[in-house]
């Protein structure tokens, strides 16, 4: 190996990065501030721009850099040469080569197309309650995925090819098996609650004026620790988290102006993710492991302070007094205890987004074996919108009676993204396990948010997950961390022990 | 010639407008939402783009295409066989491509790295009021810029080869004449001017709420036809405008809490440079003819907005009440007459950002002056400072004590930016005679504008000036607008005419 190749692939990884945080910036901006008539010329700048990174990440120079030091599917992090410090580059750096070159560039063009005119006709048969016209565009999203599966290969399931490109190295298999697990919990606690007395939380819906929102939304970050000077909060109509680069990470959310929730939730939720991108270690700025190692860790981070940490009863005991303040004559009759509940509260619902902690996971693993089904080809696209019913009915215990609420409800497959919605609910699991090493790393957490004090949780989640970036996978975070595999089990006994109180079954 | 080498130019163009389209996404970012810490990584990207574009743009199969179609010193727009749409295009393709090869990579290099060092070591020189710490830096430059105008070759003087990059094909020698005319002109009138009583602008200084201050000027600007479908209003230190396309195109504005005027008059200036922009034909967006033909015409449209309308007595009659009621309590015992005089306050002065449009154009020939002296190289660099003082008591009577208010007061020299001044007088001179043709063209323009009717005024300004982006030459926009070369005399007289009022000579 010589050292030269190495230098050359950090240099070149370094301007794909650098391209790569141009692209995300044309991006942030179309969703936040771009004057609408910019979108055609934007869509050709992104397009321009992407297509540069993947001829330049797929080039015969890099491929053949990267068999200059020893790289290949026997040695993905290189050759015994390659100092320890620069293997999980290496790693990263060949998997995404590997990945991006196995598909014939004529593959690369159809599935643009197909999935970019997809997300229009699957928003007009959304529209129009009409699954038939989207059929025949997700059964060739479907052919080209069962084709890509092919392409990138592997050992089992041609769905663990198309689940490694959000959650790396995680199989079909495994997902089955930690969904099996949580099925057999979540439905008899979901049943359990069914069976109480609902919560009320008709106080969410209110006029809640748009400035104080935002005011509070800032507030509730800069307490958590939420660096305004390598990062910001804007708004666009489907809230998401960006980094142009790790010294500069952007928020977005929405307001409502007649529900609390979509702000004060979705701010939180996408400050997990921004605050492990955030956490990356500074040796990695700048490289391909400057990033969150899988969707899965990602959603992990996003559902902990969404969910574990921003509705639990200590975050609030700290910023109720001041939520109350913000709204004058909305809250002042809510104490608490019955705010606490109705943040919390839980409602079988067709609709995803809308879920709450305890039937999300439901949504989740009726997605996961559907498109595994029609992936294997076990399940003709023909029958999805009747498979989507009986598979709601089973899990959920109700089924949509129309294609918008079911089968059409989501945009992910029109995208061409198959193998994206486990993620989702491993974040849910990912997040207990750690959360529970947390608590009893740092016993007296519960005090310390119930004042206000998030330093340790955070500096916990960086010293354990943000700070490795890519460089260790999800796997190995897992072990690392709790010392054994994902296990279902820490986030229903979570689940339990919370819907227990709040429910008081 | 063949069809190919054609188009295979225009693809080539488009990428080429595209990545520098992108690169100002880049900058307008930076300067307006971009967090404090992602600098670093945001000037290597910006490094990694110019260089690309600037590699792309000189590459010998560039070259290789321009010689293909004809294009060379002789035949600057191609050959013959170059259809006549094409002609413009071929012609800006030509004349960036040649720039651009003759400076050899290793002065461009010099040239970057000692004016992006230059503009910190003039800050810093500035603050201190110390020009000798500037002073060897400010040399190189001047070296540098000799050496450039070397390289792009010249026939009368060097300073045409610097200048020729703002104000393509101009000479120093024409604006030697209209400047020389034009002091003869000036001169004579700020003595009046200063001579007669003062007027009072000391309603202008009040607290005026920054609030009040957004809404009036995004009411100005949908008054005057800003399309915010196309474009935006955004704040940032240092007012700019920037396209991002045709079809996006960004203005920046500031608001002083205790002055009116920096706010009101820079958005209208800044709206002149983007209607510029916006009112490109549509044949030419995506192109290298997209964009304003010089610095000077497009200083004549931001100085015909702020100045010529903006500060005209029939633009009040229309928006004063409504700025009266924007902010209750301040401007109530100010009448129009006395808030038109005090907005037209002429006052000499040592900034040349501050100055009025009287006394502006003193500012700039005074610059002009000096730089041509130091680029012949008949202004030794230590002599700088005292020229500048003698220079300031010959055209405005008063001289700065301190270097900081004198040869220290601009960022331009140390950014390397020399032959960009006259473009801002230049301006004021083709505005003053474009406007003088609109007048005769339509006659009751001072009755629409009185009754905030903008739309025959940007109509004519489009047809005449914006529609031609960089196709026509500023001197052929010139000749063909009023059928005579550039006099400074339309100035003058608007001047003459206006500030007689005014100040009632």
């Amino acid at each position: 190996m010589s050292t030269d190749a190495l230098n050359r692939l950090k240099s070149i990884d370094r301007e794909l990065q650098l391209l790569s945080k141009t692209v995300s910036l044309l991006h942030w901006d179309q969703e936040t501030y771009m004057p609408p008539d910019g979108i055609d010329m934007r869509s050709d700048e992104i397009a321009l721009l992407t297509g540069m990174i993947h001829e330049r990440g797929t080039s015969d120079e890099f491929g053949a850099l990267l068999a200059d030091v020893g790289a290949d599917d026997e040695h993905p992090a290189g050759g015994s040469e390659v100092p320890e410090e620069d293997r999980a580059l290496i790693r990263c750096l060949y998997r995404d080569y590997r990945r991006e070159q196995k598909l014939p560039a004529e593959l690369v063009r159809r599935f643009a197309v197909v999935t970019s005119t997809g997300q229009a006709v699957w928003a007009r048969a959304r529209e129009a309650n009409d699954f038939s016209t989207f059929r025949d565009h997700l059964a060739e999203i479907i052919d080209l995925n069962r084709e890509r599966a092919a392409r990138f290969g592997y050992d089992e399931h041609p769905y663990d090819a198309l689940l490694d490109e959000y959650e790396p190295d995680m199989k079909a298999s495994e997902v089955r098996t930690v969904f099996d697990q949580l099925q057999k919990d979540l439905v008899p606690i979901s049943g359990r609650i069914q069976a109480a007395e609902q919560v009320d939380d008709s106080f969410l819906h209110q006029a809640y004026p748009v400035d104080g929102q935002r005011v509070f939304s800032r507030r509730v970050l800069e307490a958590i620790g939420w660096p305004f000077s390598r990062g910001r909060l804007d708004e666009s109509a489907h809230p998401f988290t960006t980094d142009i680069g790790s010294m500069d990470v952007r928020l977005t959310t929405r307001y409502a102006p007649d529900f609390l929730n979509p702000a004060l939730f979705g701010t939180i939720h996408e400050a997990g993710h921004g605050l492990y991108e955030l956490g990356v270690a500074s040796k990695y700025h700048g490289t391909s492991l400057a990033s969150g190692t899988s969707l899965g860790i990602h959603e992990s981070q996003s559902r902990t302070w969404e969910n574990m940490i921003g509705r639990s009863r200590e975050f609030w005991l700290f910023f109720y007094p001041e939520l109350v303040r913000t709204f004058p004559g909305l809250l002042d009759s809510v104490d608490l205890d019955r705010f606490y509940r109705g943040i919390n509260r839980v409602e079988s619902s067709f609709i995803r987004v809308e879920a709450d902690e305890v039937t999300y996971s439901l949504h989740i693993m009726l997605r996961f074996r559907l498109e595994l089904a029609l992936i294997e080809g076990s399940l003709d696209v023909d029958d999805l919108p009747e498979a989507w019913r009986a598979m709601s009915r089973e899990l959920l215990g109700i089924a949509p009676e129309s294609d918008s609420e079911g089968v059409l409800q989501d945009i992910h497959w029109s995208m061409g993204a198959m193998g994206y919605f486990p993620t989702y609910a491993l974040g849910n699991l990912y997040g207990a396990q750690f959360y529970h090493v947390m608590m009893e790393a740092i016993p007296d957490v519960r005090d310390q948010i119930a004042n206000g004090n998030f330093a340790d949780v955070l500096e916990w989640q960086r010293e354990n997950i943000h700070t490795h970036g890519r460089a260790k996978t999800a796997r190995e975070l897992v072990m690392d961390i709790s010392g054994q595999t994902l296990d279902a089990r820490y986030f229903t006994e979570y689940l339990n022990k919370k819907y227990g109180e709040v429910y008081q079954l």
